[in-house]
């Protein structure tokens, strides 16, 4: 039997999520809901956030979903345990998964982590990432998700933007924190993977980027206690279902997915949540 | 008796126009609605909006309103109509002011419109100025909000920003669109007052800014037949109460709103609409 697995973010973000979901779990149905008529979650309130995430969860369990993947950062930082607490099915967010990967990789033990404004505040990324011994240094980026959203993901403002966040973090210039410097750079949110090339560049010798979405399809597959398929040379297209939801503009989600999925977005509905 | 106005924004641009009330209406009480936890109307869809807009409206004629202001453009582009079917009171949005300063204004006949995706989109501005005989040329600029809510008013990143969507529109570099230029730019966002420095300095000579704030007081006063209180000299401080609304974080809409208001904001009430 097909294992129903519900995807959901404020956004598209999450879609780089899903995307890797289909590498390792090609085999599984998917329904994926984007928020998109009360996105952004990250520079709004905690009770805000809760009171969204858990109503975007429900109608995911509602549509049959027996996981659910909250493939946002914000809403797995502020709402997981008000989610899990309102559905009844397994609940896995991105952060822990995030956290562990970049535990895994760091040798200096020091983490870096950007977000948004709300997925900082919370501190999800400290604490998940202390229970791993590693002392993390947090900042909110709150122009990149805008700036992804027009498109300008290799920019000449993008990387002006980015410098004075890097710099901040005391990443750039090159050697400025040397002693005892962050080796693990973690990106807080689903949107910024769409930034790697940029943040690569600018980035020093020896600063690894860590995004979620990768970690969390890992995590899934280990839950669910199946073999990932993301072997080399054996990636296999998917067999299950897959249906996308929003509640804003089904065009503008399929058009601006397209870039977060990998892959053409064939049909989105419209639906609506209480509010 | 004093007058009951209730004024309303996706968010705190709206400020912008409740300053210029309190100058020219000193006498009147104001309840002003902040949607915040659905902000941003800009980046989305008309019937999201128009749904958003009806129900904060409704709120505030419910709260008492007998007169409202419309203090956000992409909510008066795209739901004026639907605003004043739903309510039982006289409604005034801000395009038709700000149409008429800047149709006043202009000498060549053109005007460049600057604002959100979804107000451009409406070709509302272009509807209201091609009623004065006035050519347009419109340009979304969906940067600009991001960059005010983040404080970076007068920042280089934000100098980065304006100079692109300016030459996209062809008023800089001065003399690229020498004829028939236009000479007037019209800022179709309640943001965008807080970048008129920043504008103002990058402009060729000849080229006037107009925001919709002054032009929407002033219509107010007008359709209530006061004589506007705003003469030299005789501008007297409000006698009327003054009550603010937000769906999101009183906190956040206090802090960021007092730059918008001009002074400090004593209290907010946090509220729940309907979706």
């Amino acid at each position: 039997m097909k294992m129903k697995v519900g995807v959901f973010d404020s956004g598209v973000g999450g879609l780089t999520v899903l995307r890797e979901l289909l590498r390792t779990l090609p085999q599984a149905h998917y329904s994926y809901l984007g928020d998109t008529a009360r996105l952004p979650y990250g520079s709004k309130s905690s009770a805000t956030v809760t009171r969204y995430a858990v109503s975007s969860s429900k109608f995911l369990v509602e549509q049959g979903a027996e996981f659910l993947v909250i493939a946002c950062n914000t809403a797995t930082a502020l709402a997981l345990n008000e989610i899990e607490a309102s559905v009844n099915v397994p609940v896995v967010g991105v952060v822990t998964p995030g956290a562990e990967a970049a535990a895994a990789l760091s040798r200096s033990r020091r983490v870096d982590v950007i977000g948004t404004a709300a997925t900082i505040a919370s501190h999800a990324y400290t604490k998940a990432l202390s229970t791993w011994g590693i002392r993390t240094t947090e900042k909110a980026c709150p122009l990149f998700v805008p700036l992804v959203e027009e498109g300008w993901i290799d920019h000449p403002v993008t990387e002006h933007v980015a410098r004075i966040y890097l710099s901040e973090l005391g990443l750039i210039p090159h050697g400025q924190r040397e002693d005892n410097r962050a080796d693990v750079l973690l990106l807080g949110c689903t949107h910024y993977p769409l930034l790697e090339p940029l943040l690569s560049r600018l980035l020093p010798d020896g600063v690894s980027l860590v995004d979620s979405a990768a970690a969390t399809a890992q995590a899934v597959t280990q839950i669910m206690n199946v073999t990932p398929d993301d072997q080399a040379g054996s990636v296999r297209p998917p067999t299950g279902t897959l249906k996308f939801f929003t509640t804003d503009s089904p065009e503008k989600f399929r058009t601006l997915g397209a870039q977060f999925l990998g892959r053409a977005i064939p049909a989105v509905e419209l639906i609506s949540l209480p509010e």
